[in-house]
C-alpha cells in the first residue's frame, strides 16, 4: 500500500532535526513517504507534489522548513489534506520566524503547527498517526501503548527518585 | 449521531473570538459539541471530558483559550484524540503567551495549534473537517468547494479592481 | 506601453495600507499594474502571475501581504525579477509576522523588504523607481526633486518653529 | 514530621536546573518531599498529588517545568496551598515560553513565578521558608543570617577591590 | 489586630489596575495596609517601610509597579517577609518591562511573580490569603468556597450554554 | 568599465560574515567596489562615498552593518541609488537590533532589507545582480541558470533520498 | 548667552511626544535651542549642527526620534558633546525599534538612552540639566526642590489615601 | 584629588563585562572609584553611597547591572548626580530584562542608559569623560583624538582591504 503519510523537508539539511519523527514512525511500525521540496527552489516540484498528494492516497501531510518556512502553507495552498508543520530552529532568529511563518495562516487555508525541537517533530508523526488512528484500531491501540510507555518512563524516574532520597 | 467534534472554551468570554470556528461549522452542516471547561476552574470536569472523549463518539477536539492556556495540553494529557489549539489573545500579551503555552507541548502529547484571530479559529474547524474528511467524501467534496469559493472571491476582488483601475 | 513596475496585495482588504505607494507612483506619472493574488487562496493565478511577469514586460514587483506573508516569496521563487515586500501589520502579532516571513528568506530567492505602515509603502514604491531610474534620467530627475521637496518641507518646519519660538 | 514542602519537576532532565533549590533546602537544613510528576505524562498522578498535598501535610508547593510548562498551573488548580513556578530554560525559546505559561494563570488559581535560571531556582526555596518562616522563628533566625551572609560576601568582594586598587 | 497583609502601590496611578486585589480582600473580609511608596520617588519611605514591616506585624507585601518597576525588589531587599509583585502594564511596554523588572531578582532575594492584569491583582491577593491560611482554618475553608464558586461559575456557563444549544 | 555594485560594511569584523556576498559575485564574474565605512567613526567619508557613489558609476550600494546599523540609511540619506541592507546579527541582540534599524526607515528614504545569515548576504548580492540583469540579458541568462542550479541541488538530494529509502 | 541645550526632533510631528522635556526646561526657567533636523530628510542640515554644535556654545545634546531613529547617533557621530536619544514610540513596532536603534550604538560614539513615553522626555531634560548643574550650584538647588517636590506629591498621594481609608 | 567618576558593579562577577570601561579610564589617564555594591544584597551600602556621592566629589555615576538590574535605578534615587546604567547580558534573557529594568525608569529619576555588551562599557566611560571635558579642554583634545584615532582605524582597514583587493 502506498504510504499514508509524507514527511517533507524544505532542505536536506533539516533532515536532523525531523528524525525524531522518523523514529516515532518506526517505532509504530508505519512507513511513510519522504521528501526534500523546497517552496522557494523547487517550487514547481512542490506544487506538483501538494496537488497529486489526495490523488495518490495520502492523508496527512508534515511539513519541516526553517526561517521564512513557506513549505507547509504553500503545501496547504494546492491540497485539503490536513498539513502539519514543524517550524526548524535556526541561528539568529531561533524558530520564531518559522513558528510565525507556519501559525499565521490565514482564514481558509490551515496549517497546524508544531513545536520548534525534538518533541514538535515527534509531536508532528504522533499528529499524523492520531489522524490515521481514527479509523484503524490497532493504530489506536498502538497510540494507547505509547502514552503507557510515556508515563511509566516518568513514574520510574519518579520511583527511583524516591528510592535514591530514601537512601536507597 | 452523536457528535465527532467538540469545540471546548476555557472562558465563555472567549466566545465571540470562536464564533468564526461555529461559522464555518453551520457552513458546512456539521453538529458539534461545545462546551465550556478550565483547566483550572473546573479542572475535574475538564480531565472527565477529555477521558471521556473518545468513548464518547469524539473524533477531534478543538480547545480555545488565552492567558497561560493549558486546556487544549491538559486536554491531550487525557486523550489519544487529535487536539487543536486555538490561542486567544488578551492583553497585555497579545497572544504570543498563549501561542506558546500551546505550542511548546513536550514530545508525546502533541496540541496541533492555529493562530489567533479569526483565521485561526476558522482553521481549527476547517482542519478537524479535513480530518473527518479522510473517510467522508461528501465532506472531502465541501472542502473542495469551499476553498473554490474562497479562491471565487479573491478572483472577483482582482477583476474587480482591474475593471475599476480601467476607468469602468 | 505595458506598465513595468506591478503591485500585488495579497488581500483586497491591505488596500488601505498600501495607498501611500499609490500615492508616490501618482505624484511621479508612473502607470502600474496592480493586482489581488493571494499566495494561499489563489495559489495558481499568483504561480502564474509571477512566470509570466518578465514576458510581459515587468521590471520590478511589490507585494504587500499581512500575518504569514507568503506572497512575495512564493512569487520570487517563480521569478528572477526584482521582488519587493511591504510587510501588513495585523494584531495581534502587529507585522513582526509578516516582517519575518518576508525577510527570512533562504538564500538564492531574494524578497527585499520594507516596513510595514505608511513609510514602507511609499519606500516600496520609491525602491521601485529608483530601480528604474538607473535607465530612465527624466526618473532620476524627478527622485532627486523628490527628494529636495522632503527635505524643504523638514526645512520649513524647522524655520517655522525657529520663527514660532522667537516670538514670530 | 513529613516534610512541609514538596519540589516537583516536570521532567527528570530538570533535576540539574532545579539542584541550586536543593543547595539552600539543605543549607537550612529542611527536609523536603521530591517528585518527578508529568501534567502530561502523568497527568493522573500529578492530579491526585495535588488533591492530597494538603492533607498530607504540605504547605508549599514548587514546580519546576520547560517549554507549555503547564505543571504548577495544573498543580494549583487542585490545591489551595501556595505554588510556586520555577520556568526551566531549554532552547529555543530560552524560558519565555515556560516564564509566560506560568506568569500569565488566570485570576482565582494563582501561581507565585520565579525567573528560570540558579537565581529562580534558589528563591524558589527562599520563598517557601519565607512561608514556612512566618509561623517558626528559627527558620526566621535563619533566613536573617542568610541574607546577613548574602551581604558579608558582596561587602568583603568590595572590600577586596578596594585594597586591590589600592595596590594592596 | 494591625493587618498582616500590606497592598504598596508604586504610584497612585496604579489604584484602578490593583483594584481587584482589594475586592478579593473585600470578599473575604480581610483588612490590609495599603500605601503608595515609590522606590525612585520616595525612596527613604519606602526602604523604612520595609524594614519596618515585619516588627509592625506584617506577613506579606504585596507590590505592584509599572515601568521599570524596581519596588517589589527594593522592598525584598529590605525584608525576609515574601514579597509578591504586580507588574503593571503601561504602553509602550505593555507590562513585558515591569515583568522581566521583578521577575529576574537575583538569588537571595525572591519577589513572587503575578501577570500583569486583573487576573494578577486578584491572584496576589488569594496568594496572600492562601499564605496566612496555612496558620488559619477559617482562611483555608473561605479558599475552598471561593474555589468552588469559581468552578460553580464556569459550570452554570457550561450549563446555559448546553440548554441554548439544545434550544432551551 | 568602474564596478556598478558597491559592498560596503560598517567593520571589518563584519568581513566573515558578507563573504557569501562575495562568494555570488564571484560565481557571476562581477566585479564590485568593497569598502569599510562606518557611519558612526568615519561619518564624513560615508557621506561623502554616498553622495559621489551615483556620479562615479555606481548603480547599486549593499550595505552591511551589526548593532545599531545606521549605515545603510545613512548612505541612503545621501543617494537615490537603490540601497540594499545586510543586518549583521551579534549577541546578545542577535540581529533583531540591525534588522529593525534598517527596516524601520521612515518614508522617503528607502533601505531595502535582507535577512541577518548566510542567505541575506547571498540575496543582497543576487537583489543587486537582478537590477542590474533588467538590462543586461547575459547577467539574466546566469540568474536563470542560477536558479536551475539551486533547484537541481534540491531535487538531487531529493532523489537520492529516495534511492536511500528505496535501499538504494 | 546662547542656550547650552539643543532638543533637537527629528520630525514635527514627534512634537507631543517631547513636550514633557519642554516643561521641564521651562519650569528650571532654562532657555534652549530647538530644531526640526532629520537624519535622513535633511542629513547635511544633520551634520551641519551636529559639527558646529561645540564651537556654538552648546552643551549637551537631545535627540528624539522614531522608526529607525538614527537620529542621535548621526549627531553623536559628528560631536563629542554629550548626546541624549528619546525613542518615540510608533506603531506597529511601538518603540521597540527606535530604543535598539539608539541604545545599540557602537563603541566610540555614545548616545545616553531614555525611556520612550512622557518619563523618558521629562529624564532626557532632567540629565542635561544634572550634567549643567555639575558646574552651576543654582541649578543644583533647584534639582534638589525638584526631586522633593516629586517626593512631596507621593507623599501627599499616601496619606490622602490612609486618611480615606481611615474614613476620613 | 577624589575621583570623580565612580563605576559600581552589583556583582564582582560583572567585573569581566565593564573591563571595557575601566580601558577607556586607563587610556584617558582617569582614576575612577569602583564599588562592589548590590541595589538587593547590600542595600544599605548602595544607599549611603548614593547619598554621600555628590558631597564627596563624585561628579558622575557609572552603575552595572544584570538581571533584574535595579542597581542604576536605585543610586539615582538617592542621588542627583548624572547616573550612566549599562545593561550586563546574561542568559536566558541575554541583556533584554537588564535593558528595560534600566531604561524603563519613570519620569523625574532618570538613568541614561547604554547597550549591553563591550561598546556599551566603553560608552558609559566615554559620556562620564564626555560630561567631565564639558569644563576640562585638556579632556575635550582628548575625546578629539580618540574619536581621530577611531577614524584612523576604520581608514586603515578600509585602505589595507583596498590594496589587498588590487592585488597589493
Amino acid at each position: 500500500m502506498h504510504p499514508q503519510i509524507a514527511l517533507i523537508m524544505g532542505s536536506y539539511s533539516d533532515y536532523q532535526k525531523i528524525e525524531p519523527a522518523l523514529e516515532i514512525f518506526k517505532e509504530f511500525g508505519i512507513d511513510i513517504e519522504m521528501r526534500v521540496l523546497s517552496a522557494h527552489r523547487t517550487p514547481d516540484q512542490t506544487v506538483e507534489f501538494a496537488k497529486l498528494a489526495e490523488s495518490r492516497g495520502l492523508k496527512v501531510i508534515i511539513a519541516a522548513a526553517g526561517g521564512a518556512a513557506h513549505l507547509p502553507g504553500v503545501i496547504a495552498a494546492h491540497t485539503i489534506l490536513p498539513v502539519i508543520g514543524i517550524p526548524i530552529s535556526l541561528p539568529p532568529m531561533n524558530g520564531l520566524d518559522s513558528l510565525l511563518s507556519m501559525v499565521q495562516m490565514p482564514g481558509g487555508i490551515p496549517v497546524a503547527v508544531m513545536s520548534a525541537g525534538r518533541g514538535g517533530a515527534e509531536n508532528a508523526a504522533l499528529t499524523a498517526i492520531a489522524i490515521l488512528a481514527l479509523n484503524d484500531s490497532a493504530l489506536t491501540e498502538m497510540l494507547r501503548n505509547y502514552r503507557r510507555r510515556l508515563a511509566d518512563k516518568v513514574i520510574a524516574r519518579d520511583s527511583s527518585l524516591q528510592w535514591k532520597l530514601n537512601g536507597g
